[in-house]
């Protein structure tokens, strides 16, 4: 019988495939190869983006090749950075100004590579570019949040295959996270602990849905995925925010993540991909009911008129088992 | 500059592309074709399929051909009929069996016909079959919300070609559900007036993001669509629940649903789509600040990292341009 389980953080239902359960091997969605090259991204294309707002690869002339890891504005944003909220009213609508920042940090200056291929210092070095660029952009008093997030693949809405992650800075917290605030804080007042520490505490005895650890990170299946293979990653070391983090946590956040990538290439074929960091929000202090935490989820599946319609997803494969063939590799 | 605006009935907020908007022909997202025949769904293999629940097409033997429309339960369900719901807990976790219920309304006998090719007369018994569904499993205490929905092109995630829709029966009200219910309430209490009447209200005055209507419906482009060329249709009686639709309105509603996806076959070239209705509660008494209503979205975009992380949604096309492409084909 299919099992539905309950999120304990927001509560969203999700509906667990528990027979027929897909076999890894059954979805048949591959990352497409990494298209022609030079691209836009490429070393000595580097008037082929808006200039760039830093980059880590030693001495060099700006908007020149030398890079190892380049961080440039969108060419096209889905929020501008010019402007007012301008906020304005009529009948029943509502509507501002898209105002935000929109950034990409371009991961690497050699075009076939993925995340999961890049040397751990390099890996660092895009962690650490984030965390540069959220301390930089938080000085903008304008804005109140802002996500980190992966898109690899075109089926999960890469539209350029030279590896890269982006920034969005927006001008309110978002909803998504919003509710998983007031979830952790709810159970922070209830119970008086961390719900994120706790997830963790009873993750690691049960076993069965942790992938893999290191000293600083552990990475885990949650109980109610929503998607098959979808893997959360808690630092052990809890804080609310992740531009808190150091280097020695960007180098061994780089390893995990690429090691997690790894083994859904080996089970899952290389598959397209979205992970996303879950932050807390700018201007709030350090909070102790909550923890930043990496979401990554392979898009094996299509999301349909069943999902949009009632926001229940259903999950072909159980965590647990997910978690085994992800771990056994 | 885009735009951000506000669903005025749940408050979710999406980003408008309002300059760059994408041509309509530049999504080259395609419905793949009908595929082979016969499938599972064609008539000679009734014995495919579990015995089948209802059928419309005159006097026959059940599981035969002769059909025109016929009911089964989905082989593969998402929800399991038998039992209870038995919940249980443990440590941070909640679960429950996965009861409901799964069933599939085969559209048509004839294999390539699409849902937009039926006649008027099938089309109309594709709608009361909707309704009488509703009615029977209104009747099992153990549910307590019924989603009519249509996945059409494996992009949208259907996994059979020959046009069909879908009924899930859940032992809960989903929260997407219960988010729509909960703002149109509070538009209520604080207006007296109901929030969909007063939409379709404004909607008619401005013109700019109506597609098309007949006698009894009304089709328009949201003010905050999510996703390029996203139509609701609204019954001009406003019921609270689908299953008080009469029979007239069965037929006017089929020529609606056909027109909107002609014209959508049109401008966008048979893109893949998804449509469900969402229904007030099967529990709730008759609801004034509720109306029935119908979303139809196609998949022309992928849903990506920063969806996921924030809830906001990226539209790269205003709705008011997307209706004039529509309504001009």
């Amino acid at each position: 019988m299919p099992e539905l389980r309950r999120d304990p953080i927001i509560g969203r239902w999700v509906i667990i495939a528990t027979e027929r359960t897909k076999r890894p091997n059954a979805y048949n969605v591959r990352r497409e190869p990494q298209g022609s090259t030079p691209c836009p991204f490429c070393p000595g294309n580097e008037d082929k983006t808006p200039n760039e707002i830093m980059a880590y690869g030693g001495k060099r002339e700006a908007n020149k090749p030398g890079w190892k890891v380049r961080v440039v504005p969108n060419k096209y944003p889905a929020l501008a950075i010019e402007g007012d909220l301008h906020r304005t009213g009529e009948d029943l609508f509502d509507r501002m100004d898209g105002l935000g920042a929109h950034e990409i940090v371009i991961e690497t200056d050699e075009h076939a590579q993925s995340f999961e291929d890049l040397d751990d210092d390099r890996a660092r070095d895009v962690a650490r570019a984030w965390r540069e660029r959220i301390l930089d952009l938080r000085k903008d008093p304008r804005f109140e949040y802002i996500l980190v997030f992966k898109n690899s693949g075109a089926a999960a809405g890469a539209s350029i295959q030279h590896a890269h992650s982006q920034l969005i800075a927006t001008p309110m917290i978002p909803i998504r996270v919003k509710q998983k605030m007031r979830g952790a804080e709810d159970y922070y007042e209830q119970r008086g602990r961390s719900i994120f520490a706790e997830m963790v505490r009873v993750e690691k005895q049960k076993k069965e849905r942790v992938v893999e650890e290191n000293d600083d990170f552990i990475a885990l299946m949650p109980f109610a995925a929503r998607f098959p293979f979808e893997t959360w990653i808690f630092p052990k070391n809890m804080r609310s925010h992740f531009e808190t983090i150091e280097d020695g946590q960007c180098l061994t956040l780089g390893r995990i993540l690429k090691s997690i990538l790894g083994r859904m290439n080996k089970v899952l074929d290389f598959p397209p991909y979205n992970f996303l960091i879950h932050n807390a929000p700018l201007r709030s202090a350090p909070l102790s009911f909550f923890s930043w935490h990496i979401e990554l989820m392979p898009k094996l599946v299509q999301t349909a008129g069943f999902e949009w319609g009632t926001g229940f997803y259903i999950n072909p494969i159980p965590p647990e088992e997910a978690a085994k063939h992800l771990r056994e590799v």
